[in-house]
């Protein structure tokens, strides 16, 4: 390896031997118990759908403090207590060799057939370290919440649909990068979003829009130069290295962050994700959530209007009739759902819930593209903007 | 729209100005027959299967010398010359207004009901401009090729997929972009690729990968800048911008251009996609295919090797049989259908399809980097292309 590292960059080495120390410290444990001749075991926090809470003070789905232990002498933990071992092991020398996995990757290299004979009979007999992909990535969550190192943090990579540009450098990796100077690219966010230094930056809020056609539309209307905006897609649902960089633009530049998606179920929930975290992936949420993400649009009371509210529909009646699309069957059940999560449960969201569960209708984003582009960029998001028409 | 321009890039201007003077140009026809008082009409070459012709020549899918006529007075054809002349007058609308639509805002925008009198008794009736996408989609493609000026050349924008890292230096909208400094991120190509100029280029060749969590890979490793290669992902099937970028790097700096997707018949067909084109989009061909693209990989005669072509395979048994994955029997439909394509007649390509028929399993890239990155970047990929083991 040592010949590759001048094409590798610094950061990266530093983040290794991070990653390294502390995969070292918190499998030390284990290693003690065998050298101890006791029993190895894993305690490790339950990522259970009941030790997930909704931390309403901090805006956020957390993990509880209830754990399990995964232990080597027990013989329905024995299975899961190797494959968890296997992985760390794996990442470890992944680290070590400056590798850089993918959690597919890591499936492919830990798969294989163990041969062992069977007591008393000492028949041979086969067992499989694993089958599926999702075994696998079981174990990479396990070993997060163990050691409280991302994998990413691990160098583990994967695929990213996240872009922005806008008035502002980066550090990634040994370069600077100006985000302000793509042309009519963007810079596609790395999957290592914790690497990146912050370093000039001039803006005042941080736009993500949903559809990466919307962003392209803006980008190229100039609209984060007009509006001194970081624009950001996340190409549909957001991928964490996407949510890990609006969240540290938020948080450690304090700049207020807008989601603009379709008006469904679908595009809340993308806002959700962003804000709150993934229910399934409570233990992310702490690095990878920005809990004072604003809901900008497109709001079912931008569409109609709402009396409650004191507000005008951005479209009229005609508009409505060609922009608006039935809503499906598993859109309305969505929003049942949504009705019913703690950060849905405010007075403001059960308005725009109720009335799409009223309606039963849904508009894109592009439909409001599609009445100019400028009624968009110029009118529709700046105005929402100032006068605050926004979900907190 | 003029207080905006500071904002938009002086090529965009430019090409305005040639997509107006050429739409201005092709439907004037139109516009001479109404005022000649014949009934107008347009004659446009047909985009049917029947007049999609393989060009083996030049190895390319294209259309042939068939028209139609769409005329106003015949009944079957109103409805849709009504659509075309609607859609070419929005484009032309949104060119003059400085707008970019997406085919989808085009679609949204055209949307309405028309009210008229049916004759002879009068009673009211209606007719929707369109109801569907498709509808709408096919006039624009009808349009293009009306026009021979592509979507994108009209400043109609998409989504985008496409990555690229690589020293070399491109202008885009007013900027330079190094793709040399892009960090661990990468460059997002843009809609229109076709303004893009490319600046100081120091490559060998280009590899163009089909996952976007190998190109991460390849790319954190160093490997465009340890082989000098233009290194690209079109993250699964390949959209047109990225199709567009890639035939250029090949055409006008004369870059040798490798894929490297799954060793599946889905992987053969985003090669065959690269290279000829699709085959139900033929006219975008002859700007958009690279017929010098070659298939590196990955090969079914790299798992199992040839005795034919004299050629060790790449893995042992036991990776073999930890790596393949049985095919789908829609894989094998998709390979029996490759094979009288008549791109994938070769002899080559038919040892290829033979040994995936005959083993029905496939093979994921990945499975190749989870041998270890050095296996994929420093032996595979540089082996292969310096011994020619690729399918012209």
């Amino acid at each position: 390896m040592t010949e590759q590292r001048e094409f590798v960059s610094k950061v990266d080495l530093k983040a290794r031997e991070r990653a390294l120390q502390i995969l070292r410290e918190r499998f030390y444990e284990v290693l003690k118990d065998v050298m101890n001749g006791k029993p190895p075991k894993l305690i490790i926090r339950k990522r259970t759908l009941s030790n997930t809470i909704y931390d309403s003070e901090r805006g956020l789905l957390l993990l509880g403090e209830a754990t399990f232990e995964r232990s080597f002498v027990d013989l329905r933990e024995a299975r899961k207590f190797m494959q968890t071992m296997l992985m760390a092991s794996m990442i470890f020398e992944a680290l070590s060799n400056g590798e850089y996995p993918t959690i597919r990757d890591l499936y492919y290299r830990g798969k294989h057939t163990i041969r062992f004979r069977k007591l008393p009979s000492k028949t041979v007999a086969e067992e499989n370290t694993w089958d599926e992909q999702s075994e696998s990535d079981s174990v990479i969550r396990d070993i997060e919440v163990h050691t409280n190192v991302l994998r990413e943090e691990m160098l583990i990579l994967s695929k990213e649909k996240g872009k922005v540009v806008g008035e502002m450098k980066i550090r990634s990796g040994d370069d600077v990068i100006d985000l302000s100077k793509m042309g009519h690219g963007a810079y596609s966010i790395e999957p290592t979003p914790d690497l990146i230094e912050f370093i000039d930056v001039d803006a005042d809020f941080v736009l993500v829009v949903e559809k990466d056609a919307v962003f392209q539309q803006l980008h190229r209307i100039g609209f984060w130069k007009k509006h001194k905006a970081i624009l950001i897609t996340s190409a549909g649902q957001p991928d964490r290295a996407t949510r890990r960089f609006v969240r540290r633009l938020n948080e450690e530049l304090g700049l207020p962050v807008y989601i603009l998606s379709d008006s469904d179920p679908y595009g809340y929930y993308i806002y959700s994700v962003f804000k709150t975290g993934s229910i399934t992936l409570s233990y992310e949420s702490e690095r990878l959530a920005t809990p004072k993400a604003r809901f900008l649009g497109v709001m079912m009371t931008d569409i109609f209007g709402s009396s409650k509210l004191g507000k005008k529909p951005y479209l009229a009646d005609e508009e409505r009739r060609n922009y608006i699309i039935k809503a499906k069957d598993r859109d309305i059940k969505r929003a049942k759902e949504l009705k019913e999560y703690p950060w849905f449960k405010s007075e403001r969201w059960q308005v725009e819930l109720d009335e799409f569960l009223n309606r039963k209708v849904k508009l894109e984003i592009e439909a409001l593209a599609s009445k100019g582009l400028r009624f968009l960029s110029d009118r529709y998001i700046p105005e929402k903007i100032q006068i605050g028409d926004w979900i907190a």
